[in-house]
């Protein structure tokens, strides 16, 4: 061929969790909330399809801003809104890393930080977190244009507390980015440090705890100069009419949030306690999933297998520091008991 | 600050045109369409509005991408869909053009692929269109990695042959994009260039023909090879369930196009006379708008304030060539007595 760039030519793609076609899966393999959106929403987005969809939508999505600010304690000129919280990941590598530039983040994070460095003709520079996934020194002195940390971490739970990303904030030349996709299940958060650090960006989504992930609403929180700048790199109309309306209420309605958060909190205690009980050893997740290594003398890819032939799925990744490990995102009470008994059966006495 | 790329801190972004937030205003300034969208579009839309939004959308859009490869007389291994075409644009543009690269483009065209150019780091080469905007030769000996032609072109409305576009690809090295946004209102298209050249990409979109700029759905066409490519770089999940689930009811519906279509062409065709009565003058037009040089002696940029006083929206263009024209979307027949009622108090008799 030769048309495209040599980068995006020897790259693999990021590749998303598998999405059955057919209904009848547990589907513990991509995060998502296992209780429906707010009935708030599914209202806002029902009166939104009508003839106003042949407008083009507010390029800002104002409405979704001014209530993103609201609940986050901002002003609206402190948030961007994105088609999910990928969109403004994207933004930022284009915003911030020319081609060669440095890109930081730890291993093992979310796989699609590295694509992105990749794709931009970045530098990816990737600092091992040790066994128990505490912020590692060196991640301040990587010299990078942009670091990024998912904190709760993707895919161990893990949370580093934010006066920690705040030293680290400090320590860097570059721009620091907060991925808090899974923050609602955490108790505590980094929004704190926009005000204090120029350098700061935290990044939200609906995805996960507002039972969203099919709308594609992300938020990125930081100083004006900051927003200011990416919001020359997005999309002209990077959120459709719907999105905005939905979003809209889904932000505004924290009750809902709250219920949905707490079931889910408890739920994963309850699946903590199962899985230990059975010689499994989780990591303390402060996300709506859990890693979890499997029993000596187990193999985790044989057992996700096993799993995927009773149409339950959880996340295998096959690379390192993984492979003896499964993801398991953390569903309803009932679908828990059945992964359980699943797994108490593939595993044997 | 110094957190940006160079590129992006010198650059201005896009300016999408003026949305106004108050209802009353005549909306011509954006070439939407008039017409609602097809309430086989609503109706799949509100279907849509459930619980199945807890859960990701599905990344290749297989619904949607296998009607539009239905309609468009191709496979779906040939679509890539978008959110909105300017996505599909984006991804190009990343694809195609590292750092310092050329990329190609007319002038006047649609001011978008200047800014993806910039903000990619590409070196943007701009070939003049001759006064009648045809093809220039010139822009087959550019060297770019990536030549982009909009057709029908905004904002001149004009339309290249379908034969001139293809020996523009065979002349080329790199890949010709073909931005078929206007098509549908339009007498010829590219698709048929697809089978036959191995470097051309055409990218449709549902925003103006279709009556769905709020929804934002575009589609790339072209041989699975680029195809391939460019999944790579689009966002995971770049297009939210609702959008699948609308434009893949949109794009079925031909028979609400073909309406559409005729209604918007009969009143592009009763505009221009009009327009031409009163001393503009007016580039044949193929698209749903017309661009329009003022009477000699008007100021165009004047009467574009003395209609927006009147709550019309039309479009101006501060740009060399563009200056003493107006870019005027086609609406109902209804908003184009009354503009051109509007014009002839403006500029008087």
């Amino acid at each position: 061929m030769g048309y495209f760039r040599p980068n995006i030519e020897a790259m693999a793609g990021y590749q998303p969790g598998f999405q059955p076609r057919q209904p009848g899966y547990i589907k513990l393999n991509t995060n998502e909330n296992p209780y429906p959106p707010s009935p708030r929403v599914l209202k806002a987005l029902r009166e939104a399809c009508g003839d106003g969809l042949r407008k083009y939508p507010d390029p800002m999505a104002e409405r979704l801003r001014r209530q993103a600010a609201h609940v986050f304690g901002t002003v609206p000129e402190r948030i961007l809104c994105g088609n999910g919280s990928d969109d403004l990941l994207n933004i930022a590598m284009r915003c911030f890393c020319s081609e060669r530039d440095a890109a930081a983040f730890l291993y093992p994070t979310y796989g699609l930080y590295e694509t992105l460095a990749v794709m931009q003709g970045a530098r990816p520079v990737v600092v091992q977190y040790p066994e128990d996934y505490a912020l590692p020194a060196e991640l301040a002195s990587t010299g990078a244009r942009l670091t990024l940390v998912s904190n709760p971490n993707a895919p161990s739970g893990t949370f580093v507390a934010p006066a920690e990303l705040a030293r680290l904030a400090e320590g860097l030349d570059g721009v620091l980015l907060i991925d808090e996709a899974y923050v609602d299940f955490a108790e505590a958060n980094c929004l704190d440090l926009v005000p204090r650090h120029e350098n700061v960006i935290v990044t939200r989504t609906l995805s996960k705890s507002h039972s969203l992930a099919g709308l594609r609403v992300g938020f990125a929180v930081a100083q004006e100069p900051l927003i200011e700048g990416m919001t020359k790199v997005k999309d002209s109309y990077n959120l459709d009419a719907l999105a905005i309306a939905g979003g809209a209420a889904a932000i505004a309605d924290t009750e809902w949030l709250r219920q949905n958060v707490e079931k889910v909190k408890a739920t994963r205690t309850r699946l903590t306690a199962a899985l230990e009980q059975m010689g499994f050893r989780c990591w303390p997740s402060q996300a709506n999933f859990v890693l979890a290594r499997v029993p000596a003398g187990q193999d985790a890819a044989q057992i996700y297998e096993r799993l995927f032939e009773r149409k339950m799925l959880v996340r295998y990744f096959p690379a390192p520091r993984l492979e003896d490990c499964l993801r398991i995102g953390i569903g309803t009470d009932e679908e828990m008991d059945a992964l359980v008994a699943a797994l108490a059966q593939i595993i044997g006495p």
